[in-house]
Parts: C-alpha cells; sequence; structure tokens
C-alpha cells in the first residue's frame, strides 16, 4: 500500500497488525470469532457468534466486503501474482504489456480506463454482447484504441505457474475454447458486503450495504456500521479508519446519553 | 498524538509532513496561498488568492476549523501548557489535579465529563446563570461530585511561566475579581470552520459548516467540502483524511464523467 496517508509504504498485513497493536495499548480487547447473528435485545445488542454469545449496549459493524470472484482455476492461486481485483492498486505493476479485464459494469471500464495508462493494450472479457457501464463510460472506452472487447465471453480458467501468464476462455454463443496470453487478469464483477447478519435489522442498498447517516448510526438505536460494509463507502484504507473512529465517537455519545455512568 | 490509526505516537507536524512528501511523491502539487474568493465562472472554478488566480475544473475545500479564543492575556502563550481545546487529547496529562473547563455547552459538559476520569477536580467557569447544554448531559454534570460550577463568571487571564498556574477570574453581578489555582484549563466555547468564501455559494449549518452528501459533494458540480469545514465532521485527524481520499475519488469520477481526457 502507497495510499494510506502518513505511512509512505507498507503492506496490508502490517498496517492492519500496527492498528491492532496501538488499539490495544489503549484497552481494546479482541476476540476473533465469526458472528452468526445479531439481535435487540432491549436495550441492548446481543451477539451470537459460533463460540458463544456477547451482550453490549453498542455494537459498531465493521465487516468488509469480498470482491465477488469468478471462481476458476487459477483464479486464488495467482491472486497477487497478476490476478487483481484493484487496478488503482496494481495496474503499474504491468507497464506496457498486455492485460485482461473481466466485467461490463461501470467499475470494470472505470478500473480499465485507468489501466491503459499504464499497459499497452486491454482485453475487456465480457460474458453479455453489450456492457452495462453508463454511457459517458462506454463511450471512453470504446474510443479508447488501447482497449479491445471480447463478447459473450467467460474465463474458464486463468494460466500461469509462478505468475499469470494467460487465460483460457470459452464462447456463449458458439462454445468454441480458447486461449489469450495475458500479463495480468483484472476482475470487476461487484462485490458483497459481509453483512448476512445484518438481513432485515437495517434497510439496505441493493447490493446489500447498510444504510447509515453521517454518523454511521443505522435506524436502530446503538447499532453502527462502518467501512465498506456501509452505503457510499469509498473503499480506501483511510476512508474505513475515518468511518470507525466517527461510529466511535458516536457510540460513546450515545452510550454515555443513554446509560448510567 | 496517540490515535492517528497505524502511526502509534507522532506529533502533528511531523503528522502532517509525512502526509505532504507523501502526495507530492505521487505527483501532488503545492501552492501555499490564502484563498480569498471563490468563484464559478461557466463549468470551471476560480480561485481568487493574495497571490493570483487558479483557475480549475474541480475544488476540494479543506480549509478546516478552528477553536474559538477566550482572547484573553496567557491564553496564546501557554496553549500546549495547559491550555487546551480537546479534553480527549490532554485530559489524561493532568491525572489527581484540580482544572478549569470554560462553556456551558454540551461540548463542555461532554468533554468536561470526560475529564473527570483523570483529574480530582474540575471548576466549570461559565458566563451564564445556567448551562446551554442538553438535559441529560447537565443531570450527569451536576451528579458528579467532581464537578463543581461557577456562574456568571469569565476568565480574564491564565496564570503561569512554563505552564498554567492558575486562572483570573471576574463575576459578571458583582463585577469581583478573583484567582483560582488550577493546573490547566480547557476551553469549549465553539469552534468556526474557515469558510468565509463559501458563504453564499453553498448551504451550511448554522455554525457555517458546508452541507454535503456521503461524497463530499455540495450541491454545485465539481465543489467539495471535506473535512472539519463540513457538517458532521467527528473532527478527527483520521476522519477528516478519510473525508479528502472520498473527496479525491469523486472528484476524479466528476472529471472523467464530464470532461475530455
Amino acid at each position: 500500500m502507497e495510499n494510506y496517508p502518513g505511512v509512505p509504504s507498507i503492506n496490508g498485513f502490517d498496517l492492519a497488525q500496527a492498528m491492532l497493536e496501538q488499539a490495544e495499548s489503549c484497552g481494546m480487547e479482541t476476540q476473533l470469532v465469526e458472528t452468526t447473528a445479531l439481535e435487540q435485545d432491549g436495550k441492548a445488542w446481543l451477539v451470537r457468534t459460533a463460540e458463544g454469545e456477547y451482550l453490549a449496549r453498542a455494537v459498531i459493524v465493521t465487516a468488509g466486503a469480498d470482491y465477488n470472484k469468478l471462481g476458476v482455476p487459477g483464479e486464488e492461486r495467482l491472486t497477487g501474482r497478476g490476478v487483481s481485483y484493484c487496478a488503482t492498486c496494481d495496474a503499474a505493476f504491468f507497464k506496457g504489456q498486455h492485460v485482461a479485464v473481466v466485467g461490463g459494469g461501470d467499475a470494470a471500464m472505470d478500473e480499465g480506463l485507468f489501466t491503459t495508462r499504464h499497459v499497452d493494450k486491454i482485453s475487456v472479457i465480457h460474458r453479455r454482447d453489450r456492457l452495462r457501464a453508463s454511457a459517458i463510460l462506454q463511450e471512453r472506452a470504446f474510443a479508447n484504441s488501447k482497449m479491445e472487447f471480447v463478447w459473450n465471453t467467460v474465463v474458464t480458467e486463468i494460466l500461469g505457474e509462478e505468475a499469470v501468464t494467460g487465460v483460457r476462455l470459452r464462447n456463449r454463443e458458439t462454445g468454441e475454447d480458447s486461449s489469450m496470453d495475458v500479463a495480468a487478469v483484472f476482475i470487476f464483477i461487484g462485490q458483497h458486503p459481509n453483512t448476512d447478519f445484518l438481513r432485515g435489522l437495517v434497510p439496505t442498498d441493493e447490493g446489500g450495504h447498510a444504510v447509515v447517516n453521517d454518523w454511521m448510526e443505522t435506524e436502530r438505536p446503538g447499532l453502527y456500521v462502518a467501512g465498506d460494509a456501509r452505503r457510499n463507502s469509498a473503499r480506501q484504507v483511510v476512508s474505513s479508519a475515518g468511518d470507525g473512529a466517527t461510529a466511535a465517537i458516536a457510540a460513546e455519545h450515545y452510550l454515555s446519553s443513554n446509560f448510567a455512568a
């Protein structure tokens, strides 16, 4: 990571570890367990987990979101070795090369167009015969001489030993298989917040991201959602860190206003 | 600062410097000039400054906010040496001591109550004969045995050479002067965003903070306000840094959707 303000260059794991140790040194206690359900219990919240229950006056959900995966051979093994879900993060590693972009929505075009600053050629692999992206993004993508479009086609395998060397493709109309040499595969087929346990509890957008106000408050007292799991997150580490601080301040205020000290 | 996630302990100046150098290494150019006016000019924005004009397609205002000052002798000189505008930041330095809190609103009570965790005694100095704070905060403050209230009284001077040793007070009813020994003075008489040049351009709250949406967008295309200058900022370094990243992403999207590359 090069874009977390104040820390010029660090890997994500080390940054997370530094944040964890810092918070623990201020008294935060950590339990690494999977939340299975969240239930309102009078003025408190019951958090059911795989290893017991917690009763809390306030809960800040920071469950994040995961990128949707293709689910094809090679994808998991080559992630970080040419398979990427973030062009802003990784496109610069493929200067002058030929890469694939998978997807046909706004994110695919937005990130694809960004990627043209670095690479020589982009093949956009899309399962349908037209894009879902907004008209202006489509126009810009079609006008870009570095971008070519491979329609009605899905990726069936990502090839490579140490790093990506190519993709296997299948045309959904003809059933024909083919392969293409590429140095990287950027996959933009959406993402899903890890918020199954919020279903029915708070309103979400159609993608499942919780609706919150400026203070990360849901419409249920004492329940906050911060970071990628909320609606309209900028999905950056620093914006999620800011969300967390905002939710903590709001929760502290809620506790001190509603419960005896 | 101990509360910027990922950087366990740093002074504010060094953190700002690190962020500046990091952004400049990514190509950001900096001009340190005072903005005097901001005007819409067709699809662009004209930024008038003390040293010339800038024409920009998008402007992100991060002018911040300043705490209101008492404006009394000793205040400026002893800031950071016992004079503080942030109990969360500084209360722990005065463990077991007697401190003054100036103000009668929510912030004064909220921060005062927080401060009771650390200090032995708090004298709340308030210019009126009742608090402006919400009922529940008043109730909690009056119930706290560490808090005493000095009504109808203003601070006329903050005393101390190397560090705060006391305050000079004047009773507004009787005109009587007195002094009180305290180790610190926490001042909570509001804050004002540095947004004079936004007046009439975008809606603000009654304190002058610009109204923005989740993406830091004002209602004027291409004009963003991030950080303490916007409404409902959590006023933390990390939340403002997150706001800035969010505004930058929104501005990039605005530029690429509305202007030729």
